[in-house]
């Protein structure tokens, strides 16, 4: 019988035609399409539906993930994840997980991976385009240059303590704190540039702490810059 | 008369399937492929041409930067690189510069787009895959998880300021100090993870600190993790 094998696939940000032609490819081949949602409508589909057209000839399993931070509900619904993808698996199938942006970089795809090979079956990484990269080219700026650093800070990090490191700092959701990580931009006087929902349709910009809407959404990203280049 | 286009595009870290659906597209479309080389005999033109057979019927620019730190000749370098590209558009022509990785994370493309965007000049970033998200798909690990965050820190920054961080750590171009650097992980006592020429024929993985080869290439690339997830 047929190995299975469970690939974790990066989508990219929103454009389909951001993703690789690997991730194309990985999707295609598979037999079934992972989605970390309840249904169908969640934007790491509607992102592969974009570069592949036939998509829904698929047969498709829905992980949706508690919204909640208590560790023991969260491992459980991991766990009972990994043991739908084990049947897959088992069964001989091509099971591909579709997962926002890249799968290195904060995918809720890796408790999967981690299990599965744990479990001894086979398991691999399928690289997209981060989203903090795909909001410095929709701005037209580069994100690190020659000597600088890059820090990508999620919204617990203190905003104090990420504004004094040296070098260029992506502020990753910071939604709900928005208005308090604007009042710090504005006080440290810092370049500030901002996308929202990078990509999709709804996408918007900014280019200034001034600017930023305090009500931005959980999509949105700010890119805080050190002095300019010549 | 057709306006003139510039695009820099990344091609990735060096497998041609990992460029983008949109990397192929605007090659295929260009008129003139730039490269940052004297020659064809470069990475990014090797990556591109496993994409596109038939790169080589485009008219080629060759655009090499000197291995000099002296802003001056650089200045000078980029200045003129900018005036080869300039003529191309007020052509008409549609050029698409090649870099390694993401155009937006340490390229060289950016000293055209500031120049040919201050000319007046249309210019556009489109995305690769950075290599330090291939490297740890290659190495089969995330980069980060929920809370950390992450950072890209080139040789320059101080090692053990850069190992104080909270999260990972990726270490950019350490080959010239890996003996130093290596010394510096093993006395942290860090989980340590490294790839040397990622995704090309010579690739090395190592998975530990011990095992770093102190003559590690140029394209050698480090993660340093945080403590195991669950």
């Amino acid at each position: 019988m047929k190995q299975g094998m469970l690939y974790g696939v990066g989508v990219g940000p929103g454009d389909p035609e951001l993703m690789t032609l690997k991730a194309v490819r990985i999707v295609r081949e598979a037999d079934v399409i992972a989605l970390p949602a309840k249904t169908k409508d969640c934007v790491a589909y509607r992102i592969a539906k974009g570069a592949l057209e036939d998509l829904d000839e698929k047969e498709f399993l829905y992980l949706h993930m508690p919204m909640t931070k208590d560790p023991e509900i969260l491992r459980e619904a991991h766990d009972r994840g990994a043991e739908a993808v084990r049947e897959l698996l088992e069964a001989g199938k091509t099971v591909a997980f579709l997962t926002l942006g890249d799968v290195t970089v904060y995918s809720t795809y890796l408790y999967l991976h981690r299990r599965l090979l744990a479990a001894g079956f086979k398991a691999e990484l399928v690289n997209g385009i981060p989203s903090f990269c795909a909001a410095a080219a929709r701005l037209g700026i580069g994100l690190a240059e020659t000597k600088e650093a890059l820090h990508v800070i999620p919204a617990t990090y203190g905003i104090r303590e990420a504004l004094s490191l040296p070098g260029t700092k992506v502020l990753m959701k910071s939604g709900k704190a928005m208005g308090q990580v604007k009042r710090e931009l504005l006080e440290a006087g810092c370049q500030v540039f901002m996308v929202e929902n990078c990509g999709m349709e709804n996408e918007r910009v900014c280019r200034s702490a001034e600017d930023i809407d305090e009500n931005a959404g959980y999509y949105s990203l700010l890119i805080v810059k050190e002095a300019d280049h010549g």
